[in-house]
């Protein structure tokens, strides 16, 4: 038996030891690692994935490890992506959160991998679906996608998956206004944590009205609902927790059409991502190979051209013009 | 005269509104904005780029509006980039923050534009650098950026500044670690800002550590000094401005050498950009247009292949294999 089935056959069983190594190994690009997942992603597709996003310091982390708690009471296996520089998965928080953490990690039946968003120039959000592809294969019930909801590549891994929570706190004033801009229209579910603190009713009243707003916009089957949390306390967690199988359930009646078009949007993003790198690291390295790279870089520093006429006409060159259906 | 070429003349004398509107149309991806950049690219190159990174939370907003001060009180005239959710110029702040900043809106010599993290998914990274080419090309000496150190795509856009300033604050504990990750890297220049604050001290110690780690790992020429303020009572600012201009004359000793260094990877890293851009538009266009892209994702759904293998597929089908020099 070949070494790439035999891991594959180990991580499907469910072997931790064997998928921490391999989750170790993503970022080497190596092809053996990139068989690996090829047979592993085959073997995905059960998992419910659940982001969980928001600004720093809303207490995305607070909630993850009461949604992890949740779920084992239930019995359910749990895999937890953290992109958060701030979340103590990652290792930036304070010492008293990380180590209320790591209870988690005594159980067997949970899965925590955490990718830093400093230092992972490039990498991050294939890195990221490549984990999830990992846990999911391996048989977890739930994959957690904790990100902060501040760079675009890190709402977007939130964003992409099947149950969407977007963490508020009150009074974040303005902040309300910068979530309408991009981070209302991925939510699924949206909570206002932190909710003993003052504002909690009319930060509420103004997400129910932004979503209104919105709800004409989009004419969407599922309306997100908001709700209240005190995840510190383990309070509004049941509440939050059937809010998730409501949504799981929209997503699986009429045969599944809505969960159907949530994974075909994923898949879609995934190959276009997967798509944009390979070509990417293919076009720089035959630009490298032939000296081209440096023949253009050295005419734009000369203002011989510019970026983007160097650009416009190499994606030509390279191309060609766009060619009808055969 | 066209109009491509009166706008970029316009822009070029310094014409507020011009480029106000130009920047406004940037995410348009029309035609003629890209004609009017490419005149303005070969016009751009004189002004001093300036980031200015670090956690949501350090005082960021508050630094770059005494930057933009001093600046202004020594007749330099100033853009600003602030690529900032929780930055006032990009409406993410507190009412007091913003009203502050605003006299600078009444100064003919700073020009601020501000664009969201949120809502800008996919086109970030290049409206910045068309921004910062506008605001070069229209002769400011300075154009400040203004990103929130947690993105990859955030940091990146301040780290391919001519001088690079991440900013921290005492006592971040565990953050210093994940600074260390990839931040600390990208700095020319670190500011603890809020030194009034307890443990400022060991702050500095533990940074000058991490620094000299560093230093021995890269042998790089500059030094990056370690400086205290406090920005919010313009205490530290002259010393910092000191800083920046001992790193301006280092990058221009040697007749420029390091200069043109900063500047040769920074329209590397604009170019690459561009092109993957370009590319992954022109590709997803052609795959869309002959039916190609619906086929291969209804393949993955099937499970019939992998994202993986499909993408790795269609590059060397589009491409072919890499070709020596001719």
């Amino acid at each position: 038996m070949d070494r790439t089935q035999e891991v594959v056959d180990r991580i499907l069983a469910g072997d931790v030891r064997i998928a921490a190594r391999l989750m170790r190994e993503l970022d080497d690009g190596r092809p053996e690692v990139r068989e690996i997942l090829k047979e592993l992603y085959r073997h995905s597709g059960r998992a419910h994935i659940i982001g969980i996003t928001g600004a720093p310091g809303v207490g995305k982390s607070t909630l993850t490890d009461r949604i992890i708690q949740y779920l084992r009471q239930e019995g359910k296996t749990v895999g937890v992506v953290a992109v958060d520089p701030t979340s103590p998965f990652s290792g930036g928080a304070i010492l008293g959160d990380r180590i209320r953490m790591q209870r988690h990690a005594l159980d067997e039946g949970v899965f925590i991998r955490s990718l830093a968003t400093r230092g992972h120039f490039g990498g991050l959000t294939a890195s990221a679906r490549a984990v999830i592809t990992v846990l999911d294969a391996m048989g977890k019930d739930y994959v957690l996608v904790e990100t902060v909801g501040v760079g675009q590549d890190e709402v977007e891994i939130a964003a992409t998956a099947y149950t969407t929570l977007v963490v508020t706190v009150p009074g974040m004033g303005d902040d309300i206004q910068a979530i309408k801009a991009g981070i209302l229209e991925v939510a699924d579910i949206l909570v206002i944590n932190k909710a003993d603190r003052e504002g909690a009713s009319r930060t509420y009243q103004e997400l129910i009205q932004m979503l209104e707003l919105q709800g004409h916009r989009k004419a969407i089957a599922w309306k997100p609902p908001v709700l209240l949390a005190q995840a510190k306390d383990n309070e509004g967690i049941e509440a939050l927790m059937a809010a998730v199988r409501d949504h799981q359930e929209f997503l699986a009646q009429d045969g599944g059409k809505a969960l159907q078009l949530a994974r075909a949007s994923r898949v879609r993003q995934e190959f276009l991502e997967l798509l944009r790198e390979g070509v990417s690291r293919r076009l720089v390295k035959q630009l490298e190979s032939d000296g081209r790279l440096d023949r253009v870089l050295t005419d734009i520093l000369a203002k011989q051209t510019d970026p983007y006429s160097a650009s416009q006409a190499l994606v030509l060159e390279m191309l060609g013009p766009v060619k009808p259906m055969a």
